[in-house]
């Protein structure tokens, strides 16, 4: 997607060659119109797939899931990182190991909002080692609800979790895919064809 | 605002006489065409007052005020309840009480994101006690920017952050301004006229 790329080279910074920085329109200040064509872009993709549902991680999975279900007019669900006081009874719960963060946290979503007629688009910010995607799959198929595929706004293709999540047979597409964060320099990987 | 009032009735639960329960459209699972009417009439009640920036707090306030954002034009910023291990330098940091929780924590924005020609439009899903929009009109002032007003989804009217924020000098607009939620019964406050 030539719009995010492009924003991702003018506001993103290589921290490190593993951290790309995007706080400036994606994990703290948010850019709804960006986010806008974000949410249609994945519509797009995902268009006659059925999607019944999209399910998505807090935080900052949430904007760009919600506007890719006002397009295609679904419910959003955010999977919680903490359990709320006020949503206790039949939480689906699965395990996502950070290599960041190095500690494994719960995430959770109330069971009620699946069924076994769902199909669902599942939506995160970041793919890197997969881990918090296949964690939200795991929840999906808990419920036997099916996957209908993975959208990610930006994939570190440098890292293993698109070929994880491929390998496990699962749709995934990513907007943009960087290729290397090495030398404070980002680059992406030739996108001739959109990855199927 | 008559639809969200209508959802509230259909979808909400009161589960005590101080606890509405709307993770069905707003606090986990999410209704993105209802969080878009939301972002216009908070747009269309704050038009005009020449709002730069909108500040959130993850994670149920990111929906509606990413919504709001795509109207007005402007970026959208959430305050974190957790640090992050790439947002470390500059952060602005106020308490939040929470008597639900009966636990203090920090909430921060980067301070990069605020300057002192901004003015705020702060929106968060719930108005009880008023504690949480104190603590972001706290960091947005503490960065000499100027709050706008405060756009709540549901102000729980029968609890004193309303009273507060207003006596502060705050213009505060909330959506629906529910009266009582005795006796599993959820009642809203008479709005014949708008909350100026």
């Amino acid at each position: 997607m030539e719009l995010l790329q492009k924003k991702i080279l003018e506001e993103g910074i290589a921290l490190s060659d593993t951290v790309l920085k995007v706080d400036n329109f994606l994990n703290h200040q948010i850019d709804p119109k960006l986010m806008n064509e974000i949410g249609k872009e994945f519509a797009a993709r995902f268009k006659g797939e059925g999607i019944t549902k999209i399910v998505t991680l807090e935080s900052s999975g949430i904007a760009p899931a919600v506007m890719a279900g006002l397009v295609l007019n679904v419910p959003v669900i955010f999977a919680r990182k903490k359990k709320s006081l006020t949503l206790t009874e039949g939480l689906i719960t699965s395990q996502v190991y950070s290599y960041t963060k190095q500690e494994t946290n719960d995430i959770s979503i109330a069971g009620k909002f699946l069924n076994d007629k769902d199909h669902v688009l599942i939506i995160d910010d970041f793919l890197a080692n997969g881990q918090a995607a296949l964690a939200l799959a795991d929840i999906v198929q808990k419920t036997n609800e099916s996957v209908a595929g993975i959208g990610i706004v930006i994939e570190k293709a440098f890292q293993d979790g698109g070929k994880l999540l491929s390998e496990k047979g699962y749709r995934v597409e990513s907007l943009a895919r960087i290729q290397s964060l090495t030398n404070q320099t980002i680059e992406f990987v030739n996108q001739k064809t959109s990855v199927k």
